[in-house]
């Protein structure tokens, strides 16, 4: 189908979308959980052609990894729907209300975003999780997902139309694009009068090239050169628990630690039991001079590894003189994701979280907790590192605006 | 200056300027003020250089009239930059603070955006004023004036420097570009490393520029093709009176109506008693044919008249045979700034408000309104018409960001 005609069922639904009741809403959803498991076996088959597609380009495994479906994968996407049918609706929520001086009454209402758009790669669950996360707000979602996936992704969304279709909802109110070229998806960055909000998900290429080509507003997302900065007067055994697990418990994620800055006055005694702590999980340490003379088996580090996302068991270690330094070197090189300390000082405590600037600033606690569902969200569409609309783990709220609507019996300005 | 160097002064000042407390913000806004009274005469000096070039460059009446300094106008930019001076200060409010199930504490604080780029026209006042906004939300900001306002430009932010150096605050807390060229502004908009939003105000061409070649975050302003749809069930007088307010109050506004809907049963009596009244300020009316055969002195609309901004003495009128056709029409042709229904059934004003698309929504009272200081936000840097990060007019809160605050003792992921 033409982008335009994606647009135009955009559009048409979205009217409507904006005014379904809560009870409507998660009555769908519940419907599309249950499509979603009863199309089971036409997913699988769907995503077997992905995969036999995918082994022939000779994909990773570890995304082959991602891209598979399986049964329990399935009811997982599918019980990924009910929860947020079971979240609170934020939509209608008068926010404020105030009466002014010429008897106007202004109130400012939570109302849909309209149409989001979101680009993302070759996880298919995304799918599923965009439409829920969208139709609980009342938007409606248009998906550019990765080419790895279209079959995949493709049954996924006629599974959930066929919910929509039961449920008397206009297909319109999701949409996938079929065709993954480059060339419509620069289209589709540029679509204004049909989309209201971008949101790419996925590697540091592909949202540099949202960000670069979109004309429609977007939410940066994601990408994580998260720091840990081990102060002098640091707890070693914990300092040491929480690099172990923002660096290793999960390395391909946005919110794993990628480079350390420690302490000078420390950095002999402390490296050398660090160094024998990731030798477990065989990370490669890259380091300025003095962290390399501090223990064994530190390789030096180059300029370009203090701004690098490994996504990999290696980690980069820079030196610093005070705390001072250390929060201008993080905030020079690192992403706006997820920054911590390991302290025991009130004072440089308080100092690091005023002055790093990042959508999540961390004291004593790993990295790796900048998610929705750990900061009690129940569902998140992705983690925005820019600043405007929504930053850190972006809930139900994230895909929110505003509108104020103003009662008057009359009134005309003076 | 080269861009880089702004943007590098920028930087260095944008990390102390979140650190300021607000008494001391206060403080260099008053003395601000003071510094623009004091160095009245260089501005109009500086002004007078611009009003010569403008004259030669033969530049209409209305916009001579915006770029013109007086000693009244001058006094008049203090008192603004004094009533921000005044206004509660946003930053550093903890908006929300919870505890985690495993003991983390995650609060969400209110913090500046960081750099603040603002591209706009003519008048020298939104100097002043950005830079006050600006100021007391802790952002620094870059501007990028108008060609024609060039000399005055100059002078008020030399002038406000010096209130800055008397403070001892970096002089990179504000800067001006001073080459106008649009190979420079294009370059401008590009700089994600340094600028964290930029914000354009004034014309429709100017935004559309700035929306589609910028890739730092844009936060849309402005174009305003504002409806009022008068319903069967209207009072006619109040209805005449808030269309003559809306239309004719200020022409030159984005506020302004520059488009009616009319329901099809009252056209024949209410269009001979409107153009009566639009004919004191000599209003030209566009209609449909139903709008033409009801009055005289109607001129036939074209299609291209349903999406006009005229910014002009001249209105559009569409006639429609229900509300819901007149909620589609404006749906369609709306910029999403500000509409209004005139009626007095209550379920014909309840759905006007929830299902019309746009930032301000009224039920019987003029477009007018929409504004900052008539919202009561004591202060504007223009009105949103999108959808992300703010939506209607924007006071100070709409110039910050937040940022998650853990504290945690030693949280790791399991």
């Amino acid at each position: 189908m033409e982008l335009i005609q994606i647009g135009e069922l955009a559009r048409e639904a979205k009217s409507i979308m904006s005014t379904l009741d809560t009870e409507r809403k998660n009555n769908v959803l519940l419907l599309a959980a249950d499509h979603l498991v009863k199309d089971t076996k036409k997913l699988l088959a769907a995503n077997e052609k992905d995969m036999e597609n995918a082994r022939a380009n000779n994909m990773p495994q570890g995304l082959l990894d991602r891209l598979l479906l399986t049964e329990e994968r399935i009811e997982q996407m599918a019980e990924g729907i009910r929860q947020v049918a079971a979240l609170d609706d934020p939509i209608g929520e008068v926010i404020s209300e105030k009466k002014r001086p010429n008897g106007l009454v202004i109130g400012q209402k939570r109302v849909p975003l309209g149409v989001v758009g979101m680009i993302y790669e070759a996880r298919p669950n995304v799918t599923a999780d965009a439409f829920a996360l969208c139709f609980k707000t009342g938007n409606v979602v248009i998906l550019k997902g990765g080419s790895d996936a279209l079959y995949s992704n493709m049954a996924i969304v006629e599974s959930l139309r066929g919910a929509l279709k039961e449920s008397g909802i206009l297909p319109g109110a999701i949409s996938l694009i079929e065709d993954t070229s480059r060339e419509i998806t620069a289209k589709f960055m540029k679509m204004n009068d049909y989309i209201d909000v971008l949101i790419p998900r996925g590697g540091a290429g592909l949202i540099r090239a949202v960000v670069e080509n979109a004309t429609v507003p977007v939410i940066e997302t994601g990408t994580g050169n998260c720091h840990i900065y081990v102060d002098e007067s640091a707890d070693f055994d914990m300092a040491i628990d929480i690099i172990f697990n923002a660096k290793t418990q999960r390395i391909g994620v946005c919110n794993a630690c990628e480079s350390l800055v420690i302490h000078k006055n420390i950095v002999q005694k402390f490296m050398p039991l660090l160094t024998k702590r990731l030798k477990e999980k065989n990370v490669e340490i890259r380091g300025d001079e003095r962290a390399v003379s501090s223990a064994p088996g530190i390789v030096p580090a180059a300029e370009e590894d203090w701004g690098m996302e490994y996504l990999d068991y290696i980690i980069s270690v820079k030196t610093v003189s005070d705390i001072e330094e250390a929060i201008s070197h993080i905030n020079k090189y690192n992403t706006g994701h997820s920054e911590a300390i390991v302290t025991s000082s009130y004072e440089n405590a308080e100092k690091f979280l005023n002055e790093v600037d990042a959508a999540a600033v961390y004291v004593n606690a790993s990295t790796r907790f900048t998610d929705g569902f750990e900061f009690g969200f129940g569902a998140e569409i992705g983690i925005s590192t820019q600043k405007l609309h929504a930053r850190g783990p972006m809930g139900l709220l994230a895909l929110t605006s505003t509108k104020y609507i103003i009662r008057g019996n009359g009134q005309i300005r003076p």
